[in-house]
């Protein structure tokens, strides 16, 4: 393959090689338009810098890592197309990891930023309280992303963006009490949870204690483990053992828009109706909830600014070196037609 | 951090160095049962080989890429989770790429190899007449999956897992003529699409022809352009414009899943009933088709299988050296609740 040379590349951008070097190598002396014309021209003639200068500042690192917990999560699709855009436009590799559910995700960092020495981190889900003397291991900064973790004080050069999990999960029982329900059972994870599972389910008991309604286990429905987590068939098979344990309930509210899905079609083939018979939420904003028949009331993350702000406080750590930021972002309550005044 | 080391690793599983080598190094001459010992021991202590004998052997590269083409299509997060799983597991790194709708998943593949020097690449997705001049180009082994390539005669050292996209979509085609259906729109890629847009859209030609039924192009619906593709969204607004277009038909089939969940909720808006008024089909065999309500009909691949023998061929070639190997699998007529007789 006859491969395009820097020179080349200077050439069609009107600029000089040094100008490409320094858009390559993501130097703060260059007009930003410049910049994005050549790793434009770039991308498009696939140009690869291969000569040793660039192989030695390479051996440094131009690599930002997102690691998901949960790839299949479709939370993270988005956010995931819109951070490695934002990743590559800054002229780094931008590699993509799963996490599996039993893993821990500071320890896949390690690992990985062992391997590939990384420039920085994004981590999409995980735990709520991350180990302080894990992350202090990570030689690079990183972005919590989707979870809002509560960080020990001696950590520094990291992010957190996210919703107030706790929070907005109140805003929604809050919204089913004023409703009138009374009956409302909770799809949640499993009973040691320790990420997003643990604070909405605690925004459940806040609204519960408000409205003077007693808290029942019985009501309390954790997801199944022999089924993939957060997946549509956890939220069918759970909800199908709800309603055949006969314990009474109007309604139910998911930790996941997913797993309300499930919970919908488990209730129409028992025979019931939604909203008329049972209201339910879901949890995110997914568009499989906005079209889903009925449309499921949902709270909605603001994922397109969560993850241009995400990538904006990762590259500011990069670059200034330490820091430590918080963007804790509003979430949006949306009706739907999932859910009824209890009759 | 007090790392572990290859000592530790090989006392703990009762064998020499030696063999914990031959494990990472994914030497043939080794037990499988031991070898998948010392594997999972070495992602349980997080032990990374670190001496200068493994960064020699590294530099020639343990990294297989995983290249899907719209990181979004849900189809593929089962496929890419398997695939990890399988990848790891024989003790290589695994990186996966995003490939843009825009982008030509060969060139991405040449771009990264240099990057990383690879060892092997899987792509999800992608063009159905890849161009044998770029293949040529790849140094590394491939297996194109879910996409039924027709591959160049000069080319060697790559697999192709597919269902015979055209056949499956006859045989659901074929299905709605038998149920009587004649008016039968098709929800589909672009004018120009080089993918499994157009085979679907041939297997839909060829059945329409089969029945006697002529070829109507006010009926061939394409998504739109500045939507995502093939996204809920998507499906919604196209068919909510061949609605409002008021050209009559009595069934959808879409070429997606996600579309066909789209093209039910613009039905459900215009206030029309799915099956009773229009019959809707997808393709893929998603969950989220399965638990809509109501379910839908669709053609089911055999993700699972695909996963398994799309790993077990480039590994062949990995360690063969060579070869072309195509694996066709049948797809599954899955009947839900969304199809009906015609009227």
């Amino acid at each position: 393959m006859a491969q395009i040379t820097i020179k080349e590349i200077a050439s069609m951008c009107g600029v000089g090689v040094s100008t490409v070097s320094r858009a390559i190598n993501n130097h703060p002396d260059i007009n930003p338009e410049t910049k994005k014309q050549i790793l434009d021209t770039i991308r498009e003639y696939n140009y690869v810098p291969n000569n040793s200068a660039r192989n030695l500042k390479r051996s440094e690192s131009n690599t930002v890592a997102i690691l998901a917990k949960g790839i299949s999560n479709p939370l993270f699709a988005d956010l995931i197309q819109s951070l490695e855009r934002d990743i590559m436009d800054k002229g780094y590799l931008c590699v993509l990891q799963q996490v599996e559910e039993e893993e821990n995700e500071i320890e896949v960092a390690l690992r990985l930023e062992k391997e590939k020495r990384l420039k920085g981190i994004v981590f999409l889900g995980g735990a709520s309280h991350p180990k302080a003397e894990k992350l202090r291991q990570l030689p690079v900064p990183y972005v919590i992303c989707t979870v809002d973790a509560a960080m020990d004080e001696g950590l520094d050069n990291y992010g957190v963006v996210s919703i107030d999990d706790e929070a907005e999960f109140f805003r929604l029982v809050d919204y089913l009490c004023n409703l009138g329900h009374r009956r409302i059972a909770i799809l949640t994870a499993y009973a040691h949870d320790t990420s997003i599972g643990k604070l909405r389910l605690d925004g459940y008991c806040r609204a519960l204690k408000k409205h003077g309604i007693e808290y029942d286990e019985s009501l309390v429905v954790r997801m199944d483990r022999k089924v993939q987590t957060y997946s549509i068939k956890n939220g069918y098979q759970t909800t199908k053992e709800l309603l055949e344990s006969k314990v009474p309930f109007t309604a139910i509210c998911a930790i996941s828009d997913t797993l309300a899905i499930g919970a919908c079609k488990a209730v129409f083939d028992a025979g019931y109706r939604v909203p008329e018979d049972i209201t339910v939420t879901g949890f995110d904003g997914l568009d499989m909830a906005y079209y889903y028949q009925p449309s499921i009331t949902t709270i909605e993350q603001p994922l397109s600014e969560m993850a241009t702000e995400t990538s904006r406080i990762l590259f500011e750590l990069i670059e200034d070196k330490g820091g430590k930021k918080k963007h804790i972002f509003e979430g949006r309550l949306r009706e739907g037609q999932s859910t009824a005044p209890v009759k």
